[in-house]
């Protein structure tokens, strides 16, 4: 993880302060150049440290999005695209300096066509806004990050989440992208229809791209009815593996589950120190299921039968919101579950996916390797698609102890991909996992760099994450 | 539909002359040059006439299919990938000569990972072959576009079908591809692990590109367990816009639907002819449910009850294997069904897609418009996704008629469009549809000109389908 490379960018000086001076007398108070601003801009929930920008404009609009971009174009200054700063592997950073654009104020959703179950919004809403907003419509916005993250940052790390078993990622639930071009031309991908044979699928291109193919103006979504009903439960397993065949069986049998989450035993002591719960300290399956009354008494049921069958412990499900609410509360508070294991330290939040079958050797392995290293890492995942992550407890101003995650991280990658798996299933490539890409895709990285030549000729948006253009 | 700017293409004979003769001395007796084979080659079930390509490759292994592109990359000689000859808007046609290459014998399943629900096969496959390959592991693969195609085929421009509406596309199927670059060179696209946020989309990219950026040596798809149960029924109702109404109050609600097909009167009345029916000739839905035994009852009690409260006659369901089979038999059968409704007659199948809202609007107006202008054109929707077929019967013998075809494909697809809809659900674009695609998209057509550019510099791949480079 020679992450020193990639952090070095290089400025170019003056075609910065000449591009900083135009936004200062187009935009006027939009634009920001304070520290504090700037700071606050390339901060995110990662270890990997900050590298500012030199201006943050908060776009009001299209037109100012396409405005921006043409500026930057014409000064060849990099620009880079801010939601609400929830991404892991340093996608908002500004390594070779250039104007962040900050989405915060273009959080309207333009349309909400209920009959055909979809919306355009704009990119700077988040998640939970937008669902706040649906709320009367009877719809729902399903994928969930954990983070309140931006639509926008959503569709450009190609984010999941706890329900993406049962509803897919963003790459399922985006139905079409406005999104400015590196000549600073608004393109539309597709229009609403659910389905299209016309043409390359540009759309699943800019989702997942982080930003370094075009800007965002507009994302048009596909939404669900809320359902009918929610109900949910938590049952323990002896041993990971058994918690993981019970997943498997699940799966197989096509039980619909909307989530199926994997804690391992150190993960469910911290959630219990953290979020006051007194649950036994072994590897825990927390399921939901979503459908009207009957599916969903039909489906606990049913995976109660499984995990029974895997050796799982006695299955309780309950359709109460508060009860419910309260395990999913620790569910998704993991992250500050782990940084409380550990006064004052850091976290590093990482994540890899793999073939569901090898769940289980993948956390186990990884387990061992976490204990051999004496390091303090719980671990969580969404394991109906076979993504965890590691949360590593660690004193980020220790040399030492950073020297000694990296190896982890490697070892971790390097593992998940010996299986088929991949270096990221949800968190997206940024800066930190850049080593990672080429050994999992191999020449297929080459022809991600063809296309960001022959669509960023000048290498302005977002430049210096995903690859390197060498 | 000036489709014939569309078939004059240049070839360069000097080039094609050399390589032909390459081919002949590298590949022996499996690369043949005989009209009827090259003729065989350029046939497809579509209104389209047929461009010969200059020889066949019968292509063994990805070895072959690398040679080949390396071949025709040094001679700047046109590369027509070739599955089974059912695309329908002219994919396999080679209208700038060069070297069509048969997968018929590059059809082995390489790997079926049973655990893990997904297997990889070599593009050649065709769905059925695949589904009795897979019978005995209790899996199969859903996407069931009508036509026998080959798996690559269906890849490449981006299939659906009947039970889209449940399982997805090909696109939500497909979770990684080898292909050939321009360069000759394989690359994978993405690893076995269920999602992935490593770097750009490159699998949706090569999805639904026709051929144009690449030739697919293997693909890696998702499967589903074998329902424990299918049940399914047809209901009549008195109207178009109730049948609709019913499909979004299904999809509303959550009803997991496997398949939920739209007749229009004409195909009633054309299916009745055709496969010995007595059905009441009138807007008709087949649907089918895939579950355990409760759930499948549960559906189809759900389904019945929002057909009755849409107006629907009474819907009776059933598991019964052979009932099933009869009808979606007469269903699968629709093309035949609408050619026979004239002796001696062609049929142009042609398909569009809305959003479901305006799926009785714009079935409704396609009725008027092929009333008033005197077509004889049966209609047959994959309603859950908005997307509906229009098989007209014509006299392709007879310049008039042709005219007449043309201008209301023109009109089916300009209504489409004006409904926020696309001019192809899952045709593809290819030759036929290429007047429609900027209409849908506009600038970002030039998005997808510059990636072709950038992929395939010489335009060697499938030239002349898409997008003409100009």
């Amino acid at each position: 993880m020679a992450l020193s490379d990639i952090r070095t960018g290089l400025r170019n000086e003056e075609a910065i302060a000449t591009a900083v001076s135009a936004f200062r007398q187009v935009f006027g108070d939009r634009f920001q150049t304070g520290e504090a601003i700037r700071a606050q801009h390339a901060h995110t929930t990662t270890y990997i440290p900050a590298q500012l920008s030199d201006g943050v404009l908060f776009a009001q609009g299209k037109e100012d999005v396409t405005t921006a971009v043409r500026l930057c174009a014409e000064h060849r200054v990099p620009v880079i695209p801010f939601g609400t700063g929830s991404s892991l592997e340093g996608q908002v950073n500004a390594p070779h300096g250039g104007i962040s654009i900050d989405f915060s104020r273009m959080n309207r959703v333009l349309e909400v066509n209920a009959e055909d179950l979809d919306c355009t919004v704009e990119p700077g809403i988040t998640r939970e806004e937008l669902n706040a907003y649906l709320r009367d419509t009877g719809l729902f916005f399903p994928i969930d990050p954990g983070a309140n993250a931006s639509i926008g940052g959503m569709a450009s790390t190609r984010a999941s989440g706890t329900n993406a078993v049962r509803y897919g990622t963003m790459k399922d639930n985006v139905l079409a992208v406005t999104v400015v071009t590196a000549r600073g031309e608004e393109i539309r991908t597709a229009r609403r229809a659910r389905k299209s044979s016309a043409g390359y699928d540009l759309t699943r291109l800019y989702v997942g791209s982080e930003g370094t193919l075009g800007v965002l103006t507009s994302v048009t979504l596909r939404l669900q009815g809320i359902p009918e009903m929610i109900a949910g439960g938590i049952c323990g397993f002896p041993t990971l593996k058994d918690a993981c065949n019970a997943v498997i069986m699940t799966i197989q049998l096509g039980i619909p589950v909307a989530r199926i989450e994997l804690l391992n035993a150190l993960q469910i002591k911290a959630c219990n120190a953290y979020s006051g719960l007194t649950l036994p300290e072994q590897p825990t399956l927390f399921v939901e299921f979503h459908g009207s009354e009957e599916s969903v008494a039909l489906q606990s049921r049913q995976f109660g039968e499984v995990a029974s069958e895997c050796g799982g412990g006695d299955f309780q499900w309950t359709s109460d919101a508060d009860e419910r609410a309260r395990l999913w509360k620790a569910r998704h508070n993991v992250y500050w579950a782990a940084k409380a294991l550990r006064a004052g330290a850091a976290v590093l939040a990482t994540d890899v996916c793999v073939p569901i079958s090898r769940l289980a050797d993948c956390v186990a392995e990884t387990e061992a390797d976490i204990e051999q290293h004496g390091l303090l890492a719980p671990i969580v995942g969404h394991a109906g698609d076979g993504n965890f992550h590691v949360s590593v407890v660690f004193d980020d101003q220790d040399p030492a102890e950073i020297e000694k995650v990296e190896a982890f991280v490697g070892r971790l990658n390097g593992r998940a991909l010996s299986m088929d798996g991949t270096c990221t299933g949800e968190h997206g490539i940024g800066q930190g996992k850049q080593a990672f890409l080429p050994r999992e895709l191999g020449e297929a990285v080459d022809v991600m760099r063809q296309i960001k030549r022959a669509l960023d000729p000048d290498n302005i948006l977002n430049p210096g994450k995903i690859f390197r253009l060498g």
